[in-house]
């Protein structure tokens, strides 16, 4: 069941969470949109691949928007009533920010008020837990890590539903 | 508990996931098989202490066979009425079939074909979950990452119970 | 609610597990005590920046102490009656004694013989799960992995509760 408010859906590489975060939303009698953080200059190949896949999976209810950056603008203009929205996802939008110099911090808090607002359409947001091998030797995937962790524990700690996915299979946190 | 058809232990390393699917087998009455993926020409000296380890702790009862590449062989052989097997583990498996060059979605295929036939002996499959920290640098790694959790999703699907292990503890994802 | 004996609590990085831990002391009618493992001559300033951070966001009533070898020694000198006391974290004191060329396996079992004395005071354990990603292509973070993990058997076999803590919510593992 999708719930009003804002949902965070964790998990893996390779987890399941995308197609189950879909079926959360398809569930749902609203209008689905999907708005992709992928779409960044310079993306690679795999990451194309991975696009095409998911499209070809999702149906033709589906609109799509992509929001590499301005997640917050894409979610102002576009979570309108009646709509359900997926983000897929976080930890790539904060990739694409350290990797363009910004404020991963401000623009995480902001992400989490535009959230949090008063809405009506229910938005589900997929991310990967990264946290949980061992600490990189790499500076930038460390802060990477915290920037991550932070945000989660930001957005669980309002959200009304959080799952954890691995092997396909929906883990409840919270809700 | 050890039911019919096939059941997932996922872990991360020493979670005591396979401590834990020697238990489902050994409660059992039947005939406990272990099928090590291990022995592939060329391990190291790391690998063959643990399986030292692993089968010091197995008691007298079980009968042991080897199947690096041809887990489906195995299978077929030896898991005949009776028998209880354990498979440890799945991600040595897609290793030694990366390393071989094989066509490893294709062998993943075959391998839930095989496990879902109607079959009466019990298997309890072991996994590394491996997708939960960094990305990894090298493409081989994510390579790996993606055929584990793919495998992984497939059989959840249709297995009758799957396990998250952790610090020794089952954690129950589905059953 | 915090009980009597050893908690553990395991988590990622950026968890939110120190301050679920925190909140199960500070629930307690006991005399918080922080015995902190970090503070080893050579602690880079990302370390320094974290406990600080931690101590600004305990209250006056906690009393605090480091150990970063010797932790049985100040579980012996301060856990006395009427204290509850916080360890943070497990997985730094196995880096710190693999750092300074101990016995890392009769050490931690040492600290497991020292938690699960008879004593009074509970003492909660804070660790990192770092089993969860790719095996590192570095022998000695292979040989970290596998004492964190071997720890954690110990203490969860033991302990009367067990968490597991992802972004920042609880998911009970024994207890």
């Amino acid at each position: 069941m999708l719930r009003n408010g804002a949902t965070l859906v964790l998990g893996g590489a390779r987890s399941g969470k995308s197609r189950f975060a879909e079926g959360l939303i398809e569930a749902s009698p609203l209008d689905p949109l999907y708005i992709a953080t992928a779409g960044a200059p310079g993306e690679d190949s795999e990451m194309a691949a991975r696009i095409a896949e998911h499209r070809a999976r999702r149906g033709e209810r589906w609109r799509d928007t992509q929001a590499p950056l301005d997640l917050c603008g894409a979610l102002e203009r576009h979570a309108q009533l009646g709509t359900a929205v997926l983000v897929d996802c976080l930890t790539l939008w904060l990739t694409n920010l350290m990797v363009e110099g910004r404020d991963v911090l401000a623009e995480s808090e902001a992400l989490v008020e535009t959230l949090f607002q008063d809405r009506f359409s229910p938005v589900v947001l997929v991310s990967n837990e990264v946290g949980l091998g061992i600490v990189p030797d790499n500076a930038m995937a460390r802060a990477f890590r915290d920037h991550a962790g932070r945000l989660h524990q930001s957005i669980a700690a309002r959200a009304g539903d959080v799952y954890f996915v691995a092997a396909g299979l929906p883990l409840k946190l919270k809700g």
